[in-house]
């Protein structure tokens, strides 16, 4: 297999950017042996130029975005977050037929059609398994791993933050110092609502149910753990069961409902067995039965992992190799 | 998006391929016009050709498999089990220039590294989702979902019909009482050798250790669930373990050593809550840390399910447009 060559243009090199240099430095030479790619990396958006970073020259920074963009980038892995400037990076990557990788689920959530359509048009792969649940490869599992199937419905633990603050408070912390000891331990953000109030945990499984149902998404119901107490878990513990933050997305007469709420499951639940950071999804489907995914749904390092993956695939794709043989 | 046509020969009409038909025709105008893809049965090999079956004319049986093989089909699924007609029927498939998709791990373990080159000299697809773990999408989360990472280890129940038997034996059964009612509900074979020692394991663990790492594997020690006993469990449970068969694949400094064996599990562990005829496979990887995979992993419509979904892989990659487009 002689190793075919991808450059890769960088935008961001923050928590998740920075992993995805190390795990590249750490994992190219078996990449290449393997599946028969170079991955080099080219250009990298970075905010400050003069830092320096390990693994990267300082030659390959740029503070202009329009290097990575309008470069000979074969891929652009897309890590700077947020919905503005990353929309804009990654739609003009797209229309300059590049691929893209992304990890920003709410870039996904708001503008996914759009980009996906640009994506189609241009002939070019858009990869976003990083976007939901970090190393957890759910988006092939639905997108290739159950094509063949009818999925009836998902039911996951799909906010780590929120997982680790209802684990602390079984430990028998209250709301606030559990949130306070989940943003010191870097798993939750000083504006903590995104988490706690359900909204990051619906962007996914409006990605996820976008992905596994035909039917469009006809209502969603959204409540955060924001106002769970000890007293409630003392109760459901008292029953023999637990509380989660649960996330559903089912079939209705009309389409797909989504339920995103805190919810008590009896502890023989495999959600109730979910403990700290994790995610689960919980996958139903007509053929195939129950499928249970578990894995680390966050984190610098797992997040880079599905993003490499996803530039791996892209290389190896014969699409790429036709337009570039 | 304009509909292919993707034409599919099927070898064998048995447990799963009676499934895999009745499966496509309860989802082929989904998969039409959600893939864009419309999947056709052509000629179907079949013991007896004056049965009639459900959900295919009668015309479409064949008891030569030339038909098959020779035939136009874009596709062939390999269904009729076994080593010897399996393996003639696929490399025959395979020179013809035809995509292959198999749910025979017994073919794979014995001559896969063969099938897989001429599958690459041929440049067609060989898929096998279906051969280990039925309905548990493990190949494509080793093969492209962890593409990017180093997997350190794997440790899984892989046999259903063992851990159906250890089950029934934890409520108080005997082992050939519990084998008895396995084979009547159709989980254990008559001959359950392949099974209750530990054969069928470890060949679905040396597929998964040659996908998931780049050494070779140097040693396996294998032995079934034969010899187990009721006290062997009641004392487990007396320490707060459970018995279950396990099966690991760990890096040595030589390569990959596979181990296949009953195990004392502590009650947390997450295989420990593995069930009946459940499978469950740890993935553990250097950056994404520990992943789990749990679902049915045998039975007809569960494998149909990812036999289906490894056909429509083929039939959307643009590998597969390039050679008819």
């Amino acid at each position: 297999m002689s190793a075919r060559s991808i450059r890769i243009g960088l935008l961001g090199c923050g928590v998740v950017g920075s992993g995805f240099v190390e795990l590249l430095a750490h994992e190219r030479s078996r990449i290449a042996s393997r599946f028969g790619v170079t991955l080099n990396l080219g250009q990298i958006l970075v905010r400050d130029g003069e830092k320096t970073r390990p693994h990267v020259a300082r030659s390959t920074f740029t503070t202009n975005a329009l290097d990575v963009l309008d470069g000979d980038c074969d891929v652009i892995v897309e890590l700077v977050g947020g919905v503005d400037c990353a929309g804009a990076y990654v739609r003009r990557a797209l229309r300059n037929g590049r691929n893209v990788v992304t990890a920003n689920k709410a870039l996904l959530a708001t503008t996914g059609r759009e980009l996906f359509d640009d994506a189609d048009r241009r002939g070019v792969a858009l990869g976003f398994e990083a976007s939901v649940c970090g190393g957890i490869p759910i988006v092939q599992a639905l997108t290739r791993g159950l094509a063949g199937d009818s999925v009836t419905s998902i039911r996951g633990i799909l906010n780590g933050t929120s997982n680790y603050i209802v684990s602390r408070m079984e430990d028998g912390m209250t709301f606030d110092d559990a949130l306070r000891l989940a943003q010191e331990r870097g798993f939750a953000e000083a504006e903590p609502s995104l988490d706690v109030d359900g909204v990051d945990a619906e962007q996914k499984l409006r990605i996820l149910a976008s992905l596994a149902f035909d039917e469009p998404i006809v209502s969603a119901a959204v409540r955060g753990i924001r106002g769970v107490t000890g007293a409630d878990i003392e109760e459901a513990r008292a029953d023999g069961c637990v509380i989660r933050h649960v996330a559903t997305a089912t079939r209705v007469p009309a389409g797909v409902a989504l339920r995103i709420e805190p919810r008590r499951l009896s502890a023989d639940d495999p959600l109730a067995r979910v403990r700290d950071e994790h995610n689960a999804i919980v996958v139903n489907a007509r053929a195939t039965g129950e499928l249970l995914f578990f894995g680390k749904g966050a984190g610098s390092m797992p997040t880079a992992a599905a993003v490499l993956s996803d530039v791996i695939s892209i290389a190896r794709s014969s699409q790429y190799a036709r337009m570039t043989g």
